[in-house]
Parts: C-alpha cells; structure tokens; sequence
C-alpha cells in the first residue's frame, strides 16, 4: 500500500482527497496536517468521513510526513514552495494542488500571485500534470504542479483544435462558469448562500489568475503563440466547471464540417479514460460529472460559420483538483490510472 | 416627511429597510450610520439600491442621526442598548430590531446573550411590537423592540389557539425553519453556499436565544404558563421561515372540528392586514410571501386526532424584521398601516 | 384609469404583469382570460396576489377583453396572431408578450417558429417594443412587439459599440445564460428542480429561436449586416439573465481605451430610466435587478487586447418581458416610463 | 456473479440503482426495462452512466428478466403486483422498491393508494426490508418490500424509545422534510425549479402514503398501538430527508437524561453498519449522507422538560430506496452487507 500525506486538509480539496482515496484500492492516508485544527479528528470536521477515516490532523512540524510515500498539496499558494523541497530530499514524491509550481516564468507568477517565488530552482522540475499532454513525463516525476480547475477544461476544449492547427491561435474566448466551491472553505461574505445563491454573474473580468497558466498551457500545445479572453463567472452551485470556448476557423480550414470536428474530438479523446466526448449535437452538463473524474466535452460550428464552439464541464474539485492529483498519483506509481476513480457521478 | 435615520445599514436587515422605504411615501432616510463603511455610498454596498438613494454611510459619532424623527436600529444585539436612551433625550422614536429590549426579565436576557444588559431600565417601557398583539400600546410608544423573526412566526400561529384556550398550553412545539438570511451578512463558513446549499439541518436543538422570546410573548398571549418545545433548522433558501406548530386539544375541546379551527383562525385575523389565513386545505409557501410584509397561515387537525398541526410563513427580513418595523413605525405615525409595504411578494 | 386586459395570464410573464400592475397608479386590470382556468380566482393560482386582485380567469370567447384600453399577449408563440386583428378593429390597443410579430421577415419567422403565420399583414405595422431604441414609434403604436428576453439584454449591451462602429459587426459572440422560469410555467422533466438545481449547462447551440431577432435588431442599430454567435445558457437559479458580450475592435478603433467606452456606455444610456451603466471595473450581478426593470452593464477591454467584453443583466420576466411592456404602456398612455416600476430589485 | 434485472429503470430510484450496482463487486446488471424507453441505451438517458454501462432498455415483454437471480422493481406503485408472481414462480427472487407489498392491511394500502391490491396471496409473505429491524426475516426472503423513504428514517429514529418502553407511543410527531427527487422524475409543475427553488412549504398535512406504513412500523416495534402525527415538506435540495421527531417521556422515565439516551442510541445501532449515532450536541446534515446508504442520528432532551426530540437525516434515494434496497440483496444472496455501499457521502 502506497503511504499517503495530505497538507492542509482542512480545505475543499482536502476533504475531496480524502473522499476519494477511502475507496482506494492501493492506498492508506497516514498523515494529515493543519496548524489550525492540530489535534481534531478529520470526522468532526467533515462528517460524511465518519467511519471512513480515523484519522487526527497533526501539526505539520510534528514529522508525520516523513514516512509517506507521496504527499498532496491542498494548500492556499505559497505554502508548498517553503516546504516540497524538504519533502523531496526525503525522497517522498510530491503532487502540488496549488499553483506554486505551474508557471515557468518566475516573473509571471510573482506578479500575479503578488509575492516572490521561493522556490524558483524547483519550477523546471515540475511537470504539469495533465495527463492528457504530459503523461510520460509525469510516470518519473519527482514533484508534479497539479493544473488550475479552469486551466484544465480550457486546456482539454481547445486541445485538437490547436493540435491540428484549425484555428486561430490569436483568437481564442474562455467563457468559464464555476461552482463556489471554487472559492475555498473560507469565511467571506460574497461567497455565502445568501449572498451567492439565485445569481449569477462574471468577475475577474480584467484578469484572472488564472489566466497566465492557460496562455502557457495553450502555447504548450499549439506551438505558437495564443490570444486568450478568458471570463470566469460564479455559479449557484457547489461543485462544477462549464466552459464555453471560442474559437475562429482558419481561413484556410472553412471546409471543415460539424461532423469533422466531432470526429476529429473523438479520436483525439479516444483513447482517454477521463475525457468523455459527447454523442454529436448534445450539451454536456455539469451534474453529469458531479464527484467523477470525467471531463466531458461537445464540439458545435454554429450556422456553418467561422466559429468553433467547444462546451467542456468537469467538477472542479476532481479533475480540476483531487481527482486529476489522484490520476497523476496513479500515473507515477504504475497504478491503473483509473483506480479509486471509478465510480460514476451522482446524477441527480 | 418623517425623517428616518439607520443604525447600522450594513446588514440584512438594514439593506431591507432602505428597500421597503424606497417607495414609502411619507418617509424621507436622512440618515444611516456604519462605523466600518462610513464614507462609503449606500448603492456601493447594495447595487439594487443604485439609483434609489444617494445617501452616504456616516460615522455615529457625526451626530447625523440627531435630526431624525425616528431611528432604526439594524443592529447586533448589545449596540442599541447603549445609544436609545441619548436619541429618547432628544425626543426622537426608536424602533430597534435587535434582542435588546425585548425581554422584560433582565436575568434571562443576560442569560441567554451572555452579556450584562446597560440600560435596564428602559426595558419596562419598551413595547413589544407585534401589532397583532400589541397594537394599541405601539401607537403611544417611544421605544419599540421589534420581536424577533422565529418569534413572529409562532406567536401569531398560536394565537388563536391560545386566546380561546382550546390547546394544553404546556405541550407546544414549534419546528421552524429559517433561510440563511437569518444568519446575517457577515463572512462565516457555516452559511456558505457551498456548505448550506442543497443541505438542510437542525441546530439549536439544545436552546436557542428566541425560546425565552416566544415563552414570554405565549405567556402574555395565553395569560398562563406555557411549555414550549422549539427546534430551529437552517433551509437553503435566502429568504422565508416556515413553522411547523404542533399544540394539544385539550380534552375538553375534543368536540372542536378542522371547520371551528379555520373559523376561529378567520375570525381572529379578519382586520389584520398583515395577517392571511389560508382557504382550509391549503399549504402555504413561503415564496407566497417573498419580499412582502405578509404571514399566510393554515390550520389541520390531522386525521381527527388531537393535536392541532399550524402552518406560518413569514419573510424573515420583513414581517420577521424590517417589514414589521415599517408597520411599527406607521402605527406610531399615525400614517396607514400598510404604507410602503403594499407591493405583492415576488412569485416566481 | 386605464382598462387593461391580459390574455394567457397563468405562466410566468402573466403573474408578473399582475405583480407590476398591483401597484401601478394609473391602470386597473379588468380582464383576465385563460381557457384552462376559467372560473378559478388568479389569486388561487398565485398566492402571492392573494388580497391584491379579485380577478377570475374567464374564457376569452366571453368577450370581457373587449371593454379594455390595451390587452397585453403573455401566450405562447401562435396565439396572438389570430386575436390581435379583431381587438385592434375595436380600438384596443395590443401589447404581445410573444414572438409573434418580433420578425420583419415572415419566411424567416416561419421557419424558426415551423409554423405558418397567419396574420402577416400586421406584422409590418409592429412596434419593436425596445424603448431605447424605438421610444418614438412606441408612443403612437396600436401593436407592440415586445422583444424577447435574451434579445433585449443582447441589443442594450451591444447598442453603444455598434452605434458608434467600433467593433467588427460580422464578429459578435453574444454568450448568454438564463434563470429557469424562461423556460415558462410548463410540466416538463428537463426544468425540474431536481434536473436543473446544482446544474449548469448550455442548449440550442445549433440555433436557438432568438438568434434571427438578435440579429434583426442588431441589422437596425449597426445599419449593416452582423454575424452573430449565441449560445444560452440554463441557470439555476428561478430569474435573470447574464450576457456576456464579445466584439473585436476594429483595427482602426484599437486606440479606444477602456476609459472611453465607459464614457461612451454612460453617454449613451445616461437619460435612460432603465438602462444603468455601473462604475469602471465592477461586475453586475442578476440579483441586482431582481424583480426589477433595470438592466445593468458593464464594459471592459481585458488586457488592453481587441476584445471588448460587455456585461448585462436583466431579470427576464421584468426588463425581459412583462416589466419591459408596462414601459411600453406607460409610452403608449403619455404616463410616465417609470409608473409602477419603481420598486428596488430584491437583493438579498 | 449475481445477475440483476431492474424493471422501471427510467426513474431516479432507477438511476441510482445502476449507479450504485456500477461498482458493486459482485453483480452483474443484465436486463433493465421500460415500456416507453425500449431500444434506447441506458446511458443516453442518463450521461453520468456513459462509459459505465451498455445497457439498452428493453421491453417488459421480451423476456429478459427471466435469466437474471433478482429482479428490482424500480416503478410506481400498482407495477409489481401484477409481475411479481410470475417471477417467483421461475425462481426469481424480488426487491420491491414500490408501496405494494409494505403494507400488510389489504384494505389500509387499497384505501389510501385508492386502487384494488391484485396480488394479495403475496402481502403475507412479503418481509418488510428494514434491515435493522428484519435482518434474520430478509435472509430467507422470497420478496421484500422495501421501505418507504419517510418510514425509513421515523422508524430508525423512533426505535430506540419504542423498543425500550421510554415515551409514549400514543404522542408521537414526525416533522419530516424531503428533497425534491422524492416526487419522482416526472413532468409536473409543482416540482419545476422555478415553482419550489428558494422555497419551503409543507404538503399533505390531512394525509399522507407514508403513514400507514409508519404507523405499521412503529408497532411492530414498540408492540403497542401507536398515534402518530405525519408532517411532510418539500426542500429546496435535489437529495434528503430530515425527520426531526418529537415523543414524550413517559412519567415512569422522566429520570432519563439526555446522557442516558445517548447511550441508549449508540448501544442499539452499534452494530448496524449503516446507522451513525452522531456525538452528542451535534445536529446531523441531510449533506453528510448524500450519495451513501447511511442514516446518521441525534437525541436530545431540551431543557430537560419531557419531550424527547431526535434528529435523523438520510439520502432518500440511497438508504430510503436504491441503497436499502441494494442492502437487502446483500443480505439475501449472503455477501458482505456493505457490498458497493462503501463510498463516503459527497461532501461539499
């Protein structure tokens, strides 16, 4: 049995961690820690693991890492990069579920995350874990940056459009809608029921960021440069991603018909244990994903126009979080890639 | 024109006020107070009020409030026991909406709010302001302590029941349920939506501050000893409370039919404006009342058996507070009771 | 006072046109008419209006509609067009809810609506009830079209950039989501709390009906031909719509600064009662007009890129149907554009 | 591996039964039916089971059910009885999730589901699947009739002070509420999300299915006749049930203490794998059982006066259907109770 530790398990991605590696097959969580809630069983704090998990969060400073075969990262930015380089030298392999690792220029992420970079020397290492694009180089990882929730379904929906050079890299639109998981397990007024529930509207809209990660991402898989208006929107709802992507066929490329581009997506996806796309002319929707590690994904030309449009939902706490850092643990350690994965969304 | 002033403007209930009086008629808002956004516009704060009001959130300490002619207080409990008897001195009104002068037994008050109460000795002259009960006294009043959400609900509800005697008034229970309005506008994990969305439970169970509230206003109702039983449960809804109330026939009332139950509750609510008593049968929403200053109630007595079974729906944030204050306040003006409050609930 | 009529008063925009009207100062509602519910009191169907209206539904052949001033259509597409010729022979001014004379081109109608229109000859004389667009032609109008929802949160956002010819006209992403209660007070499995509550999704991306009035409409603002794309969005929520709005700056236009179009947003819309342009940089959300006819906008240019991204929101059944056909009375009767559409929306 | 057929599998007791029986580890579904849906696949209807199963629904008629060991009846009730008995007869064992066989009064359950009981030879034979209850009784069982949600979750509370003699079973209250998922995935107005979202209300206060059955249930357990007041209400929330149940201590055992009623909890479900006795002071959330097959528990005693009051949440689909159901089948075919019900609840 693989023995697994989990930083900052007080969060949403935390608790989502610990749901789905109860049903593992290859593995025991051994540590958990907090600073805040030191001493408290994980059952009084999330009371759906009752019976599942006695565990007790422990102090990060007590060493309960240091017998772990891999440890998760479910921490706000800035905490792995102080502590995964200790980890490492231990020889424990690390998977980051924040967004310490995930951009390759230090410049970039110091600005948008508004703090130095601690780490630096480490960022090269990391691969980005989207095992859609980078699973070999995830199987010898030492420290694997786990992609954003939205940077994932944007990555996914554009993926054979840029792959295959179909449209322009120059004119891509992210509509993004998320669930107010999104936000975190934190006390603040804009994200309570009352305040959150019965509305809807967009925000970040003069950047997000979010927004440097799927510049990078898309870069990374079309090979040139990318323009990207990307607007995320709050959603009533806990759990769920939607993106509605845009994107201009090449002038070149306007023979490509509705049915190219579903089978174009199908065959890309084909061979994917986590990326579903959708029989031709239906809409995916979130709940169809809620509490799976499926991403699922339709492929529209409206009127025959210039437009590609891509729809992509996935829950953005498992693919967009711990369900996509479970697949990268299963990918490192040789493990079926779907174990512990398996078990279908909640519907309804 | 009144000239109406707000203490802390910054809450639910606060943001409630300024919408019902938008449209009131005889009202002009000259002031509204909030030490942490003093300076800030009103509209910033609430955008449905962009347009409506240009008032600007001033510090209490800039004396604003002196040249209204009544004051609301929209405070947490503790803050207009300290600040009522200066306005009183100066010959303005108060309506507070807050706990602190609503219980007359000053033990029992810091009992249950686990402070020491600083200005007892207006309790005696505060009057409850539940028209329906009270509304004689409230014309004369200088200082209204407006009852709370939950106990407008199962006052009214028993009501009839208990005036005419017909129920053991030592066996009622009152099961309620709240939207998370009730909770506040303010940053806490418990009413996130991601925690109190499609989710609902019981709290409270062991005691809640609004028991010696409905005991009190039952005992004055039935003019004996009560016992009441009072669970409150928090719904995923913004707006609306809805009490389940169970009392017992007394034995000798066992001749009392469902048809003398809806009759009794007609008849007792027949000049009420506020106040709608369901055609028998009926069941009614909350959403019935959304936004509006209205408590629909029905009366079962379920297969013939002896218990009493009464439904209420209120709006927490207007008959349960701001709503009834207005209706206070006109009372006390002499003005029509229903004036600004005329608008039918929002259904859809 | 004005005698008002309406026809098919048991769905969502019928309940809201009584919502409006029972606080308008100017109208009494004299007819109500529904085949199904002849004989029932509205206020048995919607509790909300319980105390508010005496009104039974009657059967539309028993002629009550013929003693009005203007009957207002709250039908589904098809309905109007047979009844509207015999109440305009009598005088009777007519304001239609539905789409059934939105499209200046009856083939096109025709085709998205898959039925044959049976009064094209009064299709021609039709108002497009969008007051900011068509004020003057609304005050002398014996027929009103009233816009569609989506379409008339799409034409206000895109309205100002058109106008002035800033932005590619043949390259518009109009990306819209709305609030279930458009989909109408209807039996239907797709609409049920338990389908669409926590779920998010979109639909029609192959077409959608309000695609040609969108453009329509957009042809007599740009004065030249526009591509449009638009894909709506189902949100759980009960009312609102959000559009995202996407066009691309000109390459002439690309010194336009985020500052200018925000001063040409508050330029153009800055005597519109309805119309809100929010300050620089902030986000509108759909509760913010809950219940009310304002529609409010924002407008950014991310990045400094060719994208100008525009927000609106509306509340479907008010600016998006029935609040937008008081407005259209109000014109139509020299009343004030604000009578009875002055109330706040409900935020919390 | 056991060879399951599921008739009616259109339906969200349907879908969740797949759902579940997707990872159980010793079933195979081989046969699922519906008369409507015959031809199309399992997974068109419901895309959270893409990629999980082939299934096509089949008619009743082809016969498919005849090779499988057990049948599930996933239907409305007046389905069953007329099918059952020729699957008994070739063998086939049967879980009926329906009302036919709960009720053992054939002229209770004809009156109340107002239609004749075709199959009455089997009524006596039928074990009620209540496993805490009839767990020797469902090893041997031919046919279960598997409880109702509502009865679930009033008997499991109850059952503790019935069995022990502690209150008194003439004074019994359940104040039930329930998710929407428990009116079933049919077209219907009152269920839209427009019409109960952002609303709360009770419903069937004269009279609901579920009494009889709690009424039955509660007297086999407590051996005496019982009196129960039944209040239903319909939550905003797609999953759950919450019984908040209220009984009277008799005189004899007013010396219990709240302690002593902990005890008494956690001493009778010690065993039961699928009964959570929460901590004392804790209110249990319908959240923490969503998606798993567990019931979770709390007692109190307010204020130490003589009402007992226990709180009980349940996923209605899981532990009040598909779950229990599944359970049973454990039971009866001798595999490990908690066999495919070992995921822990999706929390957020």
């Amino acid at each position: 049995m693989i023995k697994v530790g989990i930083v900052g398990g007080t969060g949403y991605t935390g608790v989502e961690l610990l749901r789905l590696l109860a049903t593992h097959p290859n593995v025991d969580v051994t540590a958990i820690t907090s600073r805040g809630e030191a001493g408290r069983a994980v059952s009084d704090l999330f009371p759906n693991l009752r019976g599942h998990f006695d565990l007790v969060f422990t102090d990060p400073a007590a060493g309960d890492l240091d017998h772990c075969d891999v440890v998760f990262f479910a921490t706000p930015h800035g905490v792995a990069q102080s502590t995964v380089p200790g980890l490492l030298d231990k020889g424990i392999r690390v998977i980051d579920l924040s967004a310490d690792f995930r951009i390759r220029d230090i410049a970039i992420w110091e600005k948008w995350y508004n703090q130095p970079h601690v780490c630096p020397e480490l960022v090269g290492e990391a691969v980005y874990g989207l095992p859609e694009v980078n699973r070999e180089k995830i199987k010898g990882a030492r420290l694997i940056a786990c992609p954003g929730c939205y940077p994932t379904s944007v990555q996914l929906g554009f993926l054979p459009l840029l792959e295959k050079g179909l449209v322009e890299p120059g004119d891509l639109i992210a509509n993004s809608a998320s669930g107010a998981s999104g936000a975190g397990r934190q006390a603040n007024v804009a994200t309570l029921l009352a305040e959150t529930s019965d509305n809807f509207k967009a925000y970040g809209a003069p950047g997000h960021r979010h927004l440097p990660e799927i510049e990078q991402g898309l870069v990374d898989i079309s090979g040139s440069s990318v323009g990207v208006t990307f607007i995320p929107h709050l959603l009533p709802i806990i759990r769920g991603i939607h993106s509605t992507l845009y994107a201009t066929l090449k002038n070149s490329e306007m023979d490509t018909s509705e049915e190219d581009l579903q089978q174009l997506y199908e065959d890309c996806f084909k061979d994917e244990p986590f990326v579903d796309v959708m029989p031709a002319g239906s809409h995916p929707q979130t709940r169809s994903v809620r509490g799976s590690n499926t991403c699922r994904i339709s492929v529209f030309r409206p009127q025959g126009g210039d437009k590609v449009v891509v729809l992509v939902v996935e829950d953005n706490l498992v693919k967009g979080a711990s369900g996509q850092a479970i697949q990268n643990m299963n990918i490192m350690f040789d493990l079926p890639e779907t174990a512990g994965l398996e078990a279908p969304a909640l519907l309804p």
